[in-house]
């Protein structure tokens, strides 16, 4: 494992990935992004993983790809875009494999967050920032346009929200971020820490199973009709409900005690 | 008519539909969504109808499931399969006849509205409710991810703050289910009943053909393109130019006199 | 050009379309469909035009359909049938003219918008208004669901936002607008003219092209799922790493000097 991308997993089932790639202020490098397939596939399918919070060192969160890299591969006789490829995929790999995980992914940002970096805010389920901490889309300043960003980011804000980032490329501070719905709240740079390891542990307390087949579940059906959405969800509930750990809580709760999981 | 599900007309065309099963906490029980499948099919064909308040008595604005219905159900030889399927299928139901009902539906919601019960008031048209209601999808807490409820909450808030609802199952105030969308206003309680009667009495007072044109219209092009939704809604308002209403509508607002509807 | 609607460019590319047909509260007659037709399609394919700005003389930003001209139609022979389905078509192509141009469109809002005219603010990329601005879409006063203005509208807010409009009929002021996301921002009336050129002029500094291509990839993938929106997102993202305005963006940004843009 690369130390541009550390590891820690603690007693309760959090595992917190820290972007540590300071002096390219955590930019999405191939390498970067490799680590991140890595450790993402790799909490998906480790038990003792049960909620993911990804967080960064250094005053950026992520400043997104790695331009320097990029530009290197200008020099190649396809002017790049074998490697131009090879990147978009990853990235995008790496932002749906966030959304595929069965593990809820928690982002903890602090510092700036921008471009492929605002999209892994983005595409993490929860997401909470210091007051200090501040989001853009600028590609739009090199004559880039922020595209891939702009999948994740328009799938969590209105319209206009989205269009006024990537258009103007400035930079919203984390208490706007929160008004939009980009991220789920804005604490003082001193609590997040602790508000950020409060509702990992809390989700971590649940079910395994039973917030593995909801994630699923959610980013399914919301690609479907309304009709559709109901036959799949209620065909999830019924199997939820012979699931073992429903039988366990529901009768936990029904007996006023503290329910046991399966993989608790 | 059971006596769990109450019913009151009044002369403005406002039938209130009042959860009355307090001793538990309106849970949707079978007998529940039978009651509410047969009250909304009835709003919808009753010309006396103009519009539907749905509120509830005592504590809880509706527990959603009932779980000891459900529960009773696993000594069956198919551990309940069959039950909680038929269970699921008619909870479905009744949130997509809500949304397909001609008549506007606006919950009311004093107390706690939780699981289905959030799913109940997500699935209205409109939704005011005290400043002291709260709102939560914990089917998580007992294993049971609140998977059905998630299909009307996902269509009403943003992804980070539905999946916050669902992952973690916390409750949150009125004022903040505002802030997301999943209601339109919180208001004080004791300005809740007039406040919800004058937004009734307002919609009651329009053409009822209009109001079920276009309430129509507006979940069927939400699920279409931009360009499919435009030849559609093109198509619906040529319809609407072309009846009664709209030509004594429009004729009225230019004679500055008062409509007279069809149905009124 | 018909002086019911205005144009001006200015040196820095901004060409501000001003509806100038107070007498109608710039109506959206077909005359008036025609011109914003007529100017949007020219905005497209002139490469003088960075950014437009769309706004209003006289107290009503839009009023809307012209329903004199609408009522006149019903003494033909098919009582209006072809006028409406050729006056709809118009205003729905219209605002499909405005998500399709290559240009941002910005409204830049005072006085009341209603009905088609609060679609046409909808259907702006960015909109900006001043505090005193209202919105509605009142229809249904009238027995004429906004069934065109509502696919815009209900692309822009949450969906009981958008009822609540739809079924009261309500007017919104500003403030309110920009809290549930119709519009970006609301200002003071005395600033919203150089709020709204600030954000233009800033807009308007960046390549034409890479504007180009993401409002167009912006609005494509929102209609797609997660999978296939990133699929296209990335290879927008490809070709425009190989433009010649992104080489010399990012060389500029690395190299720390101002970019020279193409199209500039």
């Amino acid at each position: 494992m690369s130390d541009i991308l550390l590891r820690d997993l603690d007693d309760d089932g959090i595992l917190r990935l820290t972007l540590n790639d300071a002096a390219r202020r955590n930019a999405l490098s191939e390498a970067m992004l490799d680590a991140l397939a890595d450790a993402i596939a790799g909490a998906g399918t480790d038990k003792a993983v049960r909620v993911v919070i990804l967080d960064a060192n250094g005053p950026a969160f992520s400043a997104g790809h790695d331009l320097k890299e990029l530009t290197a591969a200008r020099e190649s006789a396809d002017r790049g875009r074998a490697v131009f490829e090879r990147i978009m995929r990853k990235c995008s790999d790496v932002m749906q494999a966030i959304v595929a995980c069965p593990k809820p992914v928690i982002a903890q940002v602090t510092g700036v967050a921008t471009a492929a970096g605002c999209q892994l805010v983005a595409s993490c389920d929860l997401a909470l920032a210091a007051e200090t901490a501040r989001f853009s889309t600028p590609g739009v300043h090199i004559g880039l346009f922020c595209s891939t960003p702009m999948v994740a980011l328009s799938r969590n804000v209105a319209n206009k929200h989205a269009m006024e980032m990537l258009l103007t490329g400035d930079m919203i501070p984390a208490p706007r971020a929160a008004e939009i719905g980009l991220i789920n709240h804005s604490v003082p740079e001193g609590e997040l820490a602790e508000a950020t390891s409060e509702i990992a542990r809390k989700i971590a307390s649940k079910s395994a199973m039973t917030l593995a087949t909801g994630k699923a579940a959610f980013y399914a059906q919301s690609e479907m009709s309304l009709s559709d959405a109901y036959d799949y969800a209620a065909k999830v509930m019924v199997e939820n409900m012979l699931a073992r750990d429903a039988e366990e809580g529901i009768g936990a709760f029904i007996e006023k005690r503290r329910p046991t999981w399966q993989d608790a």
